[in-house]
């Protein structure tokens, strides 16, 4: 049996996220189904990252078991044309039979985008629409606060099932492009929604409503209630998960 | 009576275009119903440029008679809650009773959005994805050519159905902003799929298939065979039209 790994993008607009469900279009299901038709055999993938209805990735990534002697590179070439338009295979490779895409990774890296100013039918899909200006400079010297090993239970949403809330955040920026500010937040780990509730506290920042240095504040309260709201999922990009 | 000139944006996604159809949804077709059913009476726009199925626009132009009290400005306000969220009411105003669309325009820009290197889904709706490496300088180069009043019959469609093909282009560049080659193209008017015509060619001239200075001879020729292709829809934007 060989255990073969690939790299998953898509426009999470049109899914109800990534995992399987009996009666909902997902893209675990759609991949499973590609898989299964190109393979004649059931293939059920393991993904590293079950992303939320509306959320995007350009990097996440699932493994599945086969007997095919289809070379380990040649998947997304092969699976692609079977695939819906609106995800793809990015790249394909054989890995160890015992490499698990969750417990395995090293560091995953997530974007949110927000849209200020002037918004244009063509933006709604992949931004969160911020009507007041922002303060990027303010938002940085909030997201640097995040960087660290600490409990972020004020970053984490009621349905979260993991059994412990310390993560270690490697890096977090806040850049404008245009009419975007783009958060960049790097991992080893995140609980459930945090990174859009970080979005949404450093919306609170960039627009004045809290002062950057309050970021420290509500990290140390461990307290959902002291973050800010949870930023809308279209914003969310999954962008890479290194191993 | 008064007339309300509307600026409209749009993402061309999933409308059969701006003209009005009785049995497909476009967005003439949606304005019209959004604006009836608010001034409870039949309201048919007038609109500046019939954009075709898949193109964007963040600045196209309508007007419509009416003998509404409503303030000029006050349009979008009122008529964007009845509107799908594909499209949307940018601003509107008051003009004079004569003011024509179409006719009074002094220049619209249109832009035609690129992608090259990799590809992911959530790029596919708003760009021609091109897989070679495209020389932005040789473009620009090719691009300065078309500046200049000229016989654009190279670069018309079969359809198109305008008695002269003459036009004047005030404004033609090319530039690289991330992974995206963003062509944009100011002119007094533009013959049927001209943009993309001349989008399709310029795309040859940066994957090195033409050189540059072969833009003069293709546009001298007016001989739609010696122009590229037609570049797909959904690249193209019509960013502004002036008065």
């Amino acid at each position: 049996m060989r255990r073969i790994k690939l790299v998953i993008a898509y426009d999470g607009t049109n899914f109800h996220g990534w995992q399987y469900q009996p009666d909902a279009r997902t893209v675990e299901g759609e991949l499973n189904a590609a898989l299964t038709g190109f393979l004649k055999t059931t293939i059920q993938v393991i993904g590293a990252s079950r992303t939320d209805a509306g959320v995007h990735a350009c990097g996440n990534v699932a493994v599945f078991d086969t007997e095919s002697t289809v070379p380990g590179d040649r998947f997304g070439f092969a699976v692609n044309r079977n695939l819906p338009e609106d995800m793809k295979i990015v790249s394909s490779e054989e890995v160890a039979p015992d490499f698990h895409p969750r417990y395995d990774s090293h560091h995953k890296t997530y974007e949110y985008h927000m849209i200020t100013g002037e918004i244009f039918p063509t933006d709604r899909l992949y931004a969160w629409y911020v009507w007041e200006e922002l303060d990027v400079d303010k938002m940085n010297e909030a997201a640097a606060y995040l960087v660290g090993k600490h409990d972020f239970s004020s970053f984490r949403a009621a349905g979260c099932v993991a059994k412990d809330s310390i993560r270690t955040i490697f890096d977090a920026n806040v850049r404008r492009d245009g009419r975007q500010v783009i958060i960049s937040v790097t991992g080893d780990g995140f609980l459930y929604n945090m990174v859009r509730i970080i979005a949404g506290t450093l919306r609170n920042v960039g627009a004045g409503r809290i002062a950057p240095e309050k970021m420290k504040d509500i990290i140390e309260a461990a307290d959902r209630k002291e973050a800010g709201p949870t930023a809308p999922p279209q914003g969310l990009f999954l962008k890479e998960i290194v191993y």
